[in-house]
């Protein structure tokens, strides 16, 4: 609450610094795929990036100037859903404001003037590692080397001029950090996404969403453990013509009598799903709107 | 198929070795969390662990020996559920014989003869690195550098005589590679759990289940993506009695008007819950029953 109505009193002076640059926290740096995403989301802004080393630190970022926007992943395709980000997003109070699907597609960067022969050594974020696995065979004598980043593995190649070496990073850390792509599209599975979240305070939503048409939303609701409690809430929404488009139970650590599920919607009039709210009330124990948003462009493969 | 034939012929030959050594494909090694949780899981049989470098190891260790019994993670009440290894379990066709809840605890574990204040360096997994973020504040001057496991973390400081170096691991790493506990419980979230699924091809299964009561199930069906259509299908598994204890939708890529549900079930009645699958089967596209095995027990924080 002090946070709200510090930013109450602030308001007019933010909104005009605003209009100027937007400030977007993110985790990672530039060329990682947060910053990906928030170029692509905020595509045609002036928008200043501000690299967060965790995802909590996205949160404090917000909490010392209300006013910045978060950008952070919620699930991806092959990882999953990111739970604890989930619990962020509830325990900080802030609203998602819309969502970005990126399609992620590794690279193999090397300083310039060198072949994929000449690689002696390659080095990323164990997940990417994981996931260029296929490729990686076909280069038995390279060293695998994991590091806390795909982007940064790519600008310590350019910072320490290391040659004989490679980054497993996005085309973008290759371009942003000056190395030669030697072989793209190396993830063994293409059918790799990941969904970001965009959010930030009331006003900050707002002003993202400007007039766009509110047709997603993302909840988290408690139900007792009674026997066909959520049958029951999901056939209001169905009455009310309201999709679900995503759910994930998730038990809640030392209430093992309640369950706690987060669920995300599609629906066509907006006033029908806050109905809907209104009329799962009586059947639910807590609930929480996480957001209403604009769906984003699933990306093709 | 042709895995399960050829096993039909060595049946009795593998039956009686397996009477003699149980053979258990974990990822990572001894001391591992996977580790334990097999050692706990079998505690007082004789079992072989057959340590792999990633989870589709495990499944290419019983495609080569079909009598080997599989440990892997499922999910974790930080991080979330690991899709990929539903997808595994979907693909090879393999059975859930059991769950086996693990409460993740963390030390900090060095060789002996050492302070905590003699410590310049910490090596572990960058996930346990990220849990204990508390207790590493608390060690300012400390470098920390990430391994990729947490057992093999405490392996190298035995290893190579690593002095002023620290690992944070299970307990058991500590004890087995002679490592002195410095700290105990270093996580900052201590309800941190994770479920792992115990598998195998389905006579391993039937010879771990033996005479347990079956009280739960896994499954998982494709939807169309038909307005309502999960309610009325979890609205079927009310009217038998049957209750859900997890739930989890991943869209199928490539075939966007469908839905996937991964559901986890708990039932007093097996032949009800039999009774249910059939009921459910005009409401539904696809079904494949991943396993029906004893709940496991849930450990205090």
């Amino acid at each position: 609450m002090k946070i709200l109505l510090n930013n109450e009193q602030d308001f007019f002076i933010i909104n005009n610094e605003r209009s100027i640059m937007k400030r977007v926290a993110i985790q990672g740096g530039l060329g990682a795929y947060h910053g990906i995403a928030a170029e692509n989301f905020f595509a045609g802004e002036d928008v200043d990036i501000i690299p967060c080393v965790t995802f909590r630190d996205i949160f404090s970022a917000i909490k010392k100037d209300s006013n910045i926007i978060g950008i952070m992943a919620i699930e991806n395709t092959i990882a999953g859903s990111l739970l604890q980000n989930y619990e962020l997003l509830k325990e900080h109070k802030l609203h998602i404001a819309g969502e970005y699907k990126l399609r992620i597609s590794h690279c193999f960067a090397a300083l310039p003037g060198q072949t994929i022969h000449e690689i002696k050594e390659v080095q990323s974020h164990p997940i990417a590692l994981m996931q260029c696995g296929n490729f990686l065979e076909t280069l038995p004598g390279v060293k695998v080397v994991e590091h806390e980043d795909t982007a940064l593995a790519a600008r310590d190649i350019q910072n320490k001029n290391l040659i004989g070496n490679a980054a497993i990073c996005s085309e973008r850390a290759a371009e942003i950090y000056g190395l030669n792509i030697l072989a793209k599209g190396i993830e063994t599975n293409k059918h790799n996404f990941t969904r970001f979240l965009i959010f930030g305070n009331d006003w900050a939503v707002e002003d993202i969403q400007k007039d766009e048409v509110i047709n997603k939303a993302s909840i988290v609701f408690t139900l007792p453990h009674a026997e066909g409690s959520l049958a029951k809430v999901l056939s209001v929404f169905s009455f009310y013509g309201i999709n679900l488009t995503k759910i994930q139970s998730l038990p809640i650590i030392g209430r093992e009598w309640e369950y706690q599920f987060y669920v995300d919607f599609k629906f066509d009039d907006l006033e029908r799903y806050k109905q809907s709210l209104v009329a799962i009330k009586p059947l639910i124990n807590e609930l929480r709107t996480l957001g209403e948003y604009p769906e984003g462009i699933t990306p093709e493969v």
